[in-house]
């Protein structure tokens, strides 16, 4: 993303002293360095180039954004769908980081269609954000590429897993999350854990599924089958497969939800079973929304950094919008185990 | 809210026939008619003065409309601060009212400030949206002042029930609200009824109070001076005044919580002290917020159609901008009582 297109004062070599000897203060090097620089001379060192390039763009940024005053800097932030608990934590996570660039969030929900329409893509031309911000929506080739003729960068925040190379993603730490909940739970003494993940199609299912049999290979526990199990990540889903695990003789002394809607799910099974929760059943949830805390008794979960991983991909937008590479296009923030009270040895 | 400021062919009188005609028939009326209008003539029925005024702010708003098609249509939402289960609801009303006239919704959370700071107000002003909608945020005189000039409506949606005359409000039925729960406890035939409300500086807790009162007055039952509360309508505000109601010996069978949250924070209350619901104890919310379906019992509620408040008021402020006059510009929308299972007869 750079902003090459437009002509600019620095950035030709038109003999602005001026603003050639500022970059060159800023830059930290001699005017005849950042001469050569703008010359396109090779006799300059790569990281020196680097660092003369970035402060250049950054004052194209400035002078752009100065020019454009008139117009309203936006970011736009996509959903494919809302879901409160999760959403306001995305929402939060990006207003945070476009508050501290005066940009204001325009907000899209799609209504459950991963795609956007072609009308919506328009009117988004028309706006000309900064950058946009898709949460579990995709563009296409055609739309990627209308972008990129207009300098308007996107960064995705994936918490499925499952862009394709080249795009920008913020996403957490899967695999690692499956891992710590079960080690969690191994470490208690379970040894009959299930595990209810989400859909087989999502990556971010197989591999949170993929860390609960590492830990339990690792300890040399082996995963009897039926005992790996996919939901929806809804409330129905971890009700519905709660039911089929705990209403048998060999029934898990454990269950990893998958996600925290799962969880409550599960613990509605439990609770019509008349199993308690920690005593007869320990439950693990994944996301950490806010609504664990207030169901009894609170729930041990792994913690999705949602505002984190928001505010890191509107300031990746920020970053590439200024025409500036961020120093990694694709990060995973780290997931956190948060051992509540539904989580206890087993009793038997 | 006029557009009287801009200098526009129809509302002036240099004599454009056509578009004069064309506003004839549209509003029903002949051309010396229209003319009367324009040139402020008393001799116009004030009905026919009306309807020839609305087809001519529409035709105004249809031309700026176009002349800023350049502009993205942009429609401002404020939340002096979002709470998950329930900014949601609100922001798909919104969203959903935005969509259907091309309008894209720009989100601000003032992150607890019930009024906005400067700095963002000069940035709203800069974006001209089309209109604003506050939820329990409120501008100051001056604010309204610049907005007025500038053509750009705005109106609250209030919760609260707590805005000065004058200002476009859609708020909802609180008083009518507790009456039905109330009513609906009485019904099963509870006696020892308590009620915790939200903070008493706000009118819609003395609201739901009043209903509450009223129910209890109509069926000739004193009010015991202890059973109403008020709390901050938080889980822990419930929490609180559930323990100090169910932990005395004439405890309450049946307590009207307030919101949803109270409402939780109760069952925990209940929960701790061995009280099962509603066997021991009938519990009420107020809100109907997603979360409610989750927890068990299913919560018997007040449901308060946040969705439609922001849909009617988005299209209020659609209205406003075309330089029409909506309906009504104070509406409180009804709410109602949804019977499920943590209410029942008392045992006592």
């Amino acid at each position: 993303m750079s902003a090459s297109t437009e002509p600019e004062a620095v950035g030709t070599t038109d003999g602005r002293a001026a603003s050639i000897s500022s970059i060159a203060a800023e830059a930290g090097v001699s005017i005849p360095t950042v001469s050569k620089v703008l010359n396109g001379r090779p006799d300059v060192a790569a990281d020196t180039r680097a660092r003369v390039e970035s402060v250049i763009e950054r004052h194209r940024y400035q002078r752009r954004r100065a020019r454009q005053s008139s117009r309203p800097a936006l970011i736009d932030l996509v959903f494919h769908e809302m879901h409160s608990a999760w959403s306001t934590e995305i929402i939060r996570g990006v207003e945070q980081a476009a508050a501290a660039e005066r940009a204001a969030v325009v907000l899209s929900e799609l209504g459950g269609a991963h795609r956007p329409r072609q009308e919506w893509f328009d009117d988004l031309l028309t706006r000309r954000p900064l950058g946009v911000i898709l949460v579990l929506a995709e563009l296409d080739e055609g739309q990627r590429h209308q972008l990129a003729t207009r300098n308007i960068p996107f960064v995705v925040v994936d918490t499925a897993g499952e862009q394709p190379p080249g795009v920008p993603v913020v996403g957490s730490a899967n695999w690692a999350g499956g891992l710590a909940a079960t080690r969690h739970l191994l470490g208690l003494g379970h040894r009959r854990i299930a595990v209810i993940s989400g859909p087989t199609t999502m990556l971010c299912s197989r591999a949170r599924v993929d860390g609960f049999r590492s830990a339990l290979d690792a300890e040399g526990v082996v995963v009897e089958p039926d005992f790996v199990r996919y939901g929806n990540f809804f409330v129905d889903g971890g009700y519905a497969h709660g039911l089929a695990l705990l209403d048998r003789p060999d029934r898990p002394t454990a269950i990893f939800a998958g996600s925290d809607f799962q969880a409550l799910g599960v613990m509605r099974a439990a609770r019509e079973l008349g199993l308690s929760i920690p005593g007869d059943l320990s439950i693990v949830g994944y996301d950490d929304v806010q609504v664990t805390e207030w169901i009894g008794p609170p729930l041990t979960t792994v913690r999705q950094p949602l505002r984190e991983m928001a505010t890191t991909a509107a300031q990746m937008v920020f970053t590439l919008a200024r025409g500036e590479r961020p120093r990694n296009e694709r990060i995973d923030l780290a997931t956190e185990l948060v051992v509540r009270q539904s989580t206890a040895p087993p009793k038997w």
